[in-house]
């Protein structure tokens, strides 16, 4: 099969997703690919290159698409609404990549299109109401709520149990009790969280 | 120098904070602390207690303090004051350990310390108003938004940057304006989130 920068990039991302971001090198990858490491450098100038095209694989999979209709006549979309679409679909891109969520977080980013998704976020807020020197803010801080939340999300179900906890420990043996089970997990959370998060940004630009 | 748990677990540590939390096996350890692997299970039943035992080390940092003092009069902590302060004391546990993150949010909790502090909060939440089947979840939610927090935190200064913007995106490139770094850092973005998360949750237990 010939190789191709595509091709590059869905290896590397299933390596990492198979083995974790350490295992993430051009050595690696070009095993996983039966070819030579120094053939690799046709196709991609490097890792930190490979990471910025798994951003890009990744950053496709987010819809932005309601930011772009944001206005603050009432007929049209409105930025809070606009803001949990775009969480709820930056979660199911990084729930399905989890060994993705610590390196690409903390990697300068350089892919563009990352810089487009975000333009599109800023100009949405910017239009709906928000302060220009806000706006990194509130995205940034959504971005984390997701980043976090996605990984409470993929934890085994049984992450936090009644039966781990000691019975002197009542109030958390209460909470826990396995008829509350769908109430307290990672996705009701979530749920709960982004709802209260965007609640209180919405009082945060009322106050401004 | 003679082995103990505390020792093992201080070698632990500083192997997942300079290697990551793949590089953590019980070989490893052994190389890192001068011992034959066998020697070892004489202090430690495997890689599972190790984890737990980091994960005790950790907790450990966190301050629960503010919940005992939760009460509904009104000359007492209140609940949403409590949970800032532990959201911030996690914050600065976490932050000193991100390679744990991505393992101890993910790994199911045996260890008892762990469900003590959980205790603390259930019942603080309890004590504050909140109905025993949504306090898991907002306990939840508040841990995920510091742990996706504590990952933007430690990720290198540049990792938005108005340089890299192209000039095609203007509303990005305009509030990645170097005068406004201050309020678009991570740390400004972590507490303008977890100020509107814990508005948004007062907004919740009262339409409860």
């Amino acid at each position: 099969m010939r190789l191709n920068r595509q091709r590059l990039v869905d290896a590397a991302l299933v390596l990492v997703d198979e083995e974790g971001a350490e295992a993430l090198s051009m050595r690696t990858l070009a095993s996983r690919v039966d070819r030579q490491v120094s053939s690799l450098y046709n196709h991609v100038s490097g890792r930190a290159e490979l990471i910025e095209l798994m951003r890009a694989r990744i950053v496709s999979d987010i819809d932005v698409g309601p930011f772009a209709s944001v206005s603050s006549s009432a007929d049209r979309v409105r930025w809070d609404e606009a803001l949990e679409s775009w969480a709820r679909s930056y979660l199911r891109a990084f729930a399905a990549h989890p060994n993705l969520i610590r390196l690409l977080a903390t990697t300068s980013i350089s892919d563009l299109s990352t810089y487009q998704m975000y333009d599109s976020v800023v100009a949405g807020l910017r239009r709906g109401g928000w302060p220009e020197t806000r706006t990194v803010a509130v995205m940034r801080t959504v971005e984390a709520h997701v980043l976090g939340s996605a990984l409470d999300i993929i934890a085994p179900d049984d992450l936090i149990s009644q039966d781990s906890a000691d019975e002197r420990f009542s109030a958390i043996r209460a909470a826990l009790d396995p008829r509350f089970a769908e109430s307290s997990s990672a996705v009701a959370a979530f749920d709960l969280g982004l709802r209260a998060l965007i609640a209180g940004l919405r009082q945060e630009v009322c106050d401004w």
